[in-house]
């Protein structure tokens, strides 16, 4: 038995995604076969308008609805301190997380020379000269990249290069243990960071 | 910041899925958005023609491409073994074990009293049909439902109703240990079967 060539599209659709192996893509196809043809219908628009309703921001990069984006326009937000982070989903955390009252300025990716990955291929010149065209003062940069090799290696690159146009402060996210973390656990790194990092009680 | 509507229909698509919690969604839109158009596309028209493409075939009820089904209509499947499932994902699992050259019959559930189904509800009194009526002589029923309460609940009542028209053989699938599973974490129940069905060296 072979299967329904719909079927066996969707599943090769489902597989290309991260973290979705065959078993999964399969179940969830078997699945959306049980499901009214108004929710896929919804589904395939969805996916299909994805792209085509957003725009990047020309100001920070982050994905929008309209350029610039409703962060970069707000009235209330700090326009001095610059938040830059890899990916827009990292907006999307620290906008959660709700206690940066700045702005932000998304790379959409880090250094990584394994990945064929250079500082041109990333929005780090846009940053440089938003930093040294910029009206209003900058204050602050934070360098909000995650905390693994690429990360520290675009951090490291992107600071070097502001510090040839402007004196500004660079600031790095704080390191060490994750809230709810068990001391056990944590790896020497993490430990090692943790250490540097403390803190008065 | 409110995220672009586009991308919070596709989470909130995604969120619809078995399996799939509101971060994986996330994940899995951001992700999406460093895609090429075109697979969107792709991924965009397999939802839309997974149920249109598809029909159930009218003898086994199985999901397919065409009426009868590749497998129905295979010569070389033996006719009088109708091996019962619950699901069209268990006609796949049972393909690719490669081992049943029978053919099926996908009652699309299981009797679930909590949920509203009965015997009504799934295609039961069609398989009652098609032994009832059968041309070619039926000598084996394969009842492959799930080994959970549902599933037991289901193979009873389609026995006894099948006693009711014919006498023929009926079947279960064995039940005991699962390959490379472990004696010390398995259940009390599976452990019980495994003793019922043990076989001699």
């Amino acid at each position: 038995m072979t299967l329904p060539r719909s079927i066996r599209q969707l599943i090769e659709s489902f597989e290309k995604l991260p973290g979705i192996g065959p078993k999964t893509a399969q179940r969830l196809v078997f699945y959306l076969l049980h499901v009214p043809q108004e929710q896929l219908d919804e589904f395939a628009e969805a996916a299909q308008e994805l792209k085509r309703k957003t725009v990047l921001c020309s100001l920070c990069f982050n994905v929008a609805e309209s350029d610039p984006c409703s962060v970069c326009i707000n009235q209330n937000r700090d326009k001095s301190i610059i938040c830059v982070v890899e990916q827009p989903i990292d907006v999307l955390v620290l906008e959660k997380a709700g206690s940066f009252k700045g702005v932000y300025h998304v790379l959409h990716g880090a250094i990584s020379p394994l990945n064929n990955i250079g500082p041109d291929e990333l929005y780090i010149g846009q940053l440089l000269q938003r930093i040294k065209n910029s009206v209003q003062p900058i204050r602050e940069i934070i360098l909000a990249m995650n905390p693994d090799m690429e990360g520290e290696a675009t951090a490291m690159y992107i600071a070097k290069e502001i510090k040839k146009i402007k004196d500004l402060k660079i600031i790095r996210l704080g390191q060490g243990l994750p809230t709810g973390a068990d001391l056990e656990y944590a790896d020497e790194i993490t430990l090692a960071r943790a250490l540097e990092g403390r803190k008065e009680f």
